[in-house]
């Protein structure tokens, strides 16, 4: 089987990820990792020996897809650099709502006038939970779906959390109440001279946990907290035809970055199976995202 | 928007809820029911008084999708009938395996040369739950994935344990003893001048139960203990890239054919969707499945 090559763009928890997922999947091979920060070049060169680190995703040859585990904030602006010359993008942007149906709607454009595929919003929510809440109205499309992630770090308030004025370190993790609401625990490393106190008032006005039940605590070292593992639980309890009560569950315990890694290593695969265009990963038949020939799975999976 | 019309081919009971489940969508309607035996029309008329009720469907003029709510072994004689009119079908055909493969080949022909579409195996099991499996294996490559099924009447035992000698009314139920195995629980009324013991020891060396626990029961009345709910229990748990115990669940508590019903509902508009050619669940876009706008659908999904 000629292996599709794949160049993962940025390595922070979910492009370290990425790698291994690439690298376990018999169809698909690393191309390179490439770094937008020269710097950062040569202290990742020590961690990675076996592939090449660049910083122009020209020096690694034909590259079939270019995985973009980057911040959401930049898919906008690097995901068309790479269509542009002709190689399909995946990417985890997860700004939810007109953010990911702009960037649809530009990427799709500019995939079809470069004979390429982008397929956005590709992690585990948005990507694969997304399915999820799909699948879900087929079975009940009348009803309350509820969405409850957690226990786990919430990367986007840690980040908010960081961003408050003598605040050193911090860790956001986000507490599911049930019904779709959530509770914030916050802990956090304050910088000398700062008053605890401001600082909690300060996160708990803050836009990211001005909704929510959020609790701050003051702590040490931050960094001895820090633990991957996340999950969701979705319910729906729904209608089908006119039967009421009809009730569903998805469950997910998993390490967050690796999850990420692998549903954005199998979009690649997806990507290379579809027109050029834009897709999220409601629009992509499932097989498609599997590895291997398409009866053999047809067969084991029905 | 103008209606697609669907023939509801069949009412036993899933055709009794596909019709309500096409009912309550915005986007499709009923245009008859289609009997193949002409003896059931008179009682289904006193029933059925707002629908057309026939023996050939080219009585209920242009119509786009017919649903087959009839038994699996009789699809691969009647969905080629209808495809051959450029008529679309839709059936639940729940043979596992190489049947199931065959019967996509098949169809796949047929529908192509008559400008057609046939979703085939598109109940809950096979048909939502296949997405279900193909999606955990999206996140966890590697793994295992066990479908624990009920507690739930299983139809098919049922009519396996009918077929015995002396039995004059039967109900298999399925009951979950977890990684994927399965008790059967019969209850069963006899015959006149019958053993129980006799039967007993016929239903657990019968095909259908000599390879699990099965239990059998004498009971005066059967029609007294039918209960439609059904349920599912999948569990998958795996390696994402490197990353061990990735783990997932999916629970569903339904009633049985009014899940069923309306997943051959979503099948019917989702094969308004697709080129000419035979689909199993996994090879169609979940989108496609659900009624709307389709940038309004991602919006609220993603």
């Amino acid at each position: 089987m000629s292996k599709s090559r794949i160049a993962v763009v940025g390595f922070g928890n979910v492009g370290r990820e990425v790698v291994p997922a690439i690298k376990e999947s018999p169809d698909m091979e690393v191309a390179g990792i490439v770094l937008r920060n020269p710097k950062k070049i040569d202290s990742i060169k020590k961690t990675v020996s076996d592939i090449p680190v660049v910083t122009d995703i020209k020096e690694l040859g034909k590259i079939d897809v270019a995985i973009l585990s980057i911040p959401s904030r930049s898919i906008p602006e690097v995901a068309p650099q790479y269509l542009k010359m002709g190689i399909n993008t995946v990417d985890s942007f997860d700004i939810h709502g007109d953010s990911i149906m702009s960037l649809r709607k530009n990427l799709d454009q500019i995939a079809k006038a470069n004979d390429a595929v982008s397929v956005i919003s590709s992690g585990w929510d948005p990507g694969s939970d997304s399915i999820v809440r799909g699948l879900l109205e087929v079975v009940a499309p009348k009803g309350l779906t509820y969405t409850n992630f957690g226990p786990g770090m919430s990367l986007g308030h840690t980040v908010a959390v960081k961003a408050i004025e003598g605040v050193e370190d911090a860790l956001s993790m986000t507490i599911p109440e049930g019904t779709g609401l959530h509770r914030r625990l916050v802990y956090v490393k304050i910088k000398e001279g700062y008053d605890f106190e401001k600082i909690s008032e300060a996160i708990k006005n803050d836009p990211y946990f001005i909704h929510d039940e959020t609790h701050v605590y003051k702590v040490d070292d931050v960094k001895s907290l820090i633990d991957k593992g996340h999950g969701v639980h979705m319910e729906r309890k729904g209608v089908s035809g006119t039967t009421h009560n009809q009730r569903m569950e998805f469950i997910m315990s998993i390490c967050n970055p690796a999850a990420a890694g692998q549903v954005m290593a199998a979009a690649a695969r997806a990507s290379l199976r579809q027109k050029p265009g834009c897709y999220t990963t409601l629009e992509i038949p499932i097989i498609d995202f599997l590895c291997g020939e398409k009866e053999q799975l047809l067969h084991r999976l029905i």
